[in-house]
């Protein structure tokens, strides 16, 4: 054949692309070429150059990039609400890991997953960043689903149900990174857990791996004040330095939480490029503290954003994590304009994208990406009226009002309703494992 | 007639009926009778009873009483979004005052009040503490579209649209106060703006006849570091101790924000009972910092919950504001036990009945109680699965899973459908006088 390309027009209200600049274009049209972004142009521009092509009207709707949810324990939402108001080491030591090591399996992580990715794609996720054991049937489920995914090879000191040790977790992750070679949807990043789980040789195993295979490096670090007391009891130093001294702080790394930061690392933090993963919920929720997010921006670290698992958050949603993420910023800095809503808009696309090296891939609606995108409808009476779409989307919107998600140009949610999934079939499992599980 | 009574019988999977205990009944049934909670009783129990009753069934869904959210400018609605991300004084100063002054008059207050309290009962609000301009509009209003509310008699000592100074505000607002006598619905209560706004003379006023007519006093005390400096500078000592010296501080103030106390400011407004009004996203929003609520509900203080304006929230939206509270407590105070979903509930619904001195008409589901409730559907899939349901309505649940909502008995919403509110009309309305705006 020799035009075999599909081509499609997606008219909106607004067009946001996070490009690099404050643009919201009204009266605009994405085109979308096959799974790519081709261009976005004036609607009559479109209409011209392009009579016959298929379209879609989103008339009250804006479109932007597909948020990024950077921080995930997928499978976990079988875990949701089982176990709150309860601080980090008792919630793990006594309940969530007790339940993990008593319940988690191959199929416990399917259908875990399954119902995650359902709920990233109803409140406006696109890709998500996970680390969990099962990672490959974290990839599979994914692919299979259409959605775009990081996947964690998981390292521990300790022998889980996924592996017996560390050259278990590592041959079983590069097994799969491997796998993963040819896909356009998954990536591999090495997950060591954090710096209280994995001990010096492992770590500098990864260090050495993830450079011969350009991979980032996914780690809990910082989350706890307690963490960084006993690192310190342990090793005689402060988790960050701990790894600086093992040279895992680049810009290959996503340290996921740093809720505890000294000035002098946040400035040693920006000059390295290491990539900050803000999880402000989950920090809220277990009372781990406030990460300091303005200081860090004005330093230029890198942010991006995640929800965590939602057994401690309660749910996998990024519109409100973005929200929470302005909000807490400016309260907690007592500086209202800290992380704006522009701010809080980049930390869920571009900056994820280039925390995970995925920025030329997807991030932002630019010619020759992938067309990765949400459509939100703003008509909602909550959102009445609009003065900033902008505004909007970060301040007033709820997950409900995402309508549509597109992921490498094929829809994976049309008018609020899933292309991939099977809800009613996956409600089904998932009340029956939660009765197991709560018959424990 | 004999026997013109009429009786309703209510299904739910679950009723929270916030009584002073954690029950979560299961299999029961709320026993309407008129506008009033008769019993609650075993749903078996039930159908044995009242055969011929009209039956609601709520099959995924917890009962529970209407939300009420004790702090709003609820016309506000009409500026959201309109200044964002910028501190208190200049917001005020240079963007707000400039539009009330501009645009505020009494069809204006109508028409956002009327689409606050669309938003609001989507949102699973049933009552609400008004403080703005046109307070008899505001009454008026939520009287015709039967929501409950406590309008504020505002005072301030500079002319505003509403009245030239001191007098007039107090005289308008007596005026009202007199014409809601017989009101069921709507009650009054002083509102001196704050205590940077209103000096000591209309104070005393207000002091004197609120114990006479037996009214709560609501107002703005603490909010910003600011407020308390400039009280230093102007009278020599903090808000708080002035309105001490005024009399003030008594179980019927009503003190919105208090984001900046010393602990024995806390131990003195436990002592006196003075209700606490936090406003959580408000407070972030512009930048005002973060109330010690954890110190202030373990000296024993009553705490109510608000969203404030929609201007500095942006969205009235209490679901979400109590779940920020509940998470907020945690991460500030670094206590995962603190503020729990239980307590969380009880902020917004009963601590609010009892700071508004409503406590006997509402604010639990209880037998000789208004019936005034709202039913949220927990089937939603980023609700799953639900180990506890209230949980579930802290922590996951967004307001769309809201879907009935019931005041005095009467129902306002019913699967999501407003019953009072032609909202296309009034979306048109809002359309306009927003293109107005705008184009200033």
């Amino acid at each position: 054949m020799k035009n075999s390309s599909y081509r499609e027009l997606i008219f909106a209200k607004w067009i946001v692309p996070l490009e690099g600049k404050k643009s919201i274009l009204s009266d605009h049209c994405l085109v979308k070429k096959d799974h790519k972004i081709e261009q976005i142009i004036p609607a009559d521009e479109a209409i011209e150059i392009f009579p016959d092509c298929n379209r879609i009207e989103l008339k009250d709707h804006a479109l932007l990039p597909g948020l990024i949810n950077c921080h995930t324990h997928a499978a976990m939402t079988l875990f949701r609400g089982i176990a709150d108001d309860i601080p980090l080491k008792p919630w793990l030591e006594e309940h969530i890991w007790p339940l993990e090591g008593q319940f988690v399996s191959a199929d416990f992580v399917k259908l875990g997953t399954n119902l995650a990715i359902a709920e990233m794609i109803q409140s406006g996720t696109t890709c998500f960043n996970d680390m969990y054991f099962f990672p490959d049937i974290v990839a599979q489920t994914a692919e299979s689903l259409g959605i775009r995914a990081a996947v964690g090879m998981i390292m521990l000191d300790f022998p889980t149900v996924w592996a017996s040790g560390p050259d278990e977790y590592l041959s079983k992750g590069l097994k799969l990174a491997d796998e993963l070679k040819y896909s356009t949807l998954i990536s591999p990043t090495f997950a060591p857990h954090a710096p209280y789980t994995v001990s010096d040789e492992p770590l500098k195993r990864i260090r050495v791996l993830a450079d011969e295979l350009d991979l980032p490096i996914h780690m809990h670090i910082h989350e706890t004040q307690h963490e960084t007391e006993q690192s310190i009891d342990q090793y005689g130093m402060r988790p960050l330095e701990r790894l600086s001294k093992l040279g895992l702080l680049s810009p290959r790394l996503i340290a996921v939480h740093m809720v505890h930061l000294l000035s002098e690392e946040i400035q040693s933090l920006a000059e390295l490029g290491v990539n900050l993963l803000h999880c402000p919920e989950a920090n809220l929720k277990l009372g781990s503290g406030i990460s300091p997010i303005k200081q860090c921006l004005e330093a230029g670290i890198n942010i991006a954003l995640g929800t965590d698992g939602v057994a401690s958050n309660n749910d996998l949603n990024m519109l409100g994590e973005l929200r929470t993420a302005a909000l807490l910023a400016k309260g907690a800095s007592s500086d209202a304009e800290t992380v704006t809503a522009w701010q809080a808009l980049e930390m869920a696309t571009i900056n994820a994208a280039k925390a995970l090296n995925i920025d030329n891939v997807c991030g932002s609606l630019e010619p020759g990406k992938s067309a990765d995108m949400i459509a939100v409808d703003l008509s909602a009476l909550h959102c009445q009226p609009v003065y900033n779409p902008v505004s909007q989307i970060v301040y007033s919107a709820s997950r409900s009002q995402v309508t549509h998600s597109w992921v490498e140009g094929k829809l994976l949610m049309k008018d609020r309703q899933l292309t991939h999934i099977d809800t009613d079939q996956l409600l089904e499992q998932v009340s029956q494992i939660s009765q197991n599980i709560a018959s424990n």
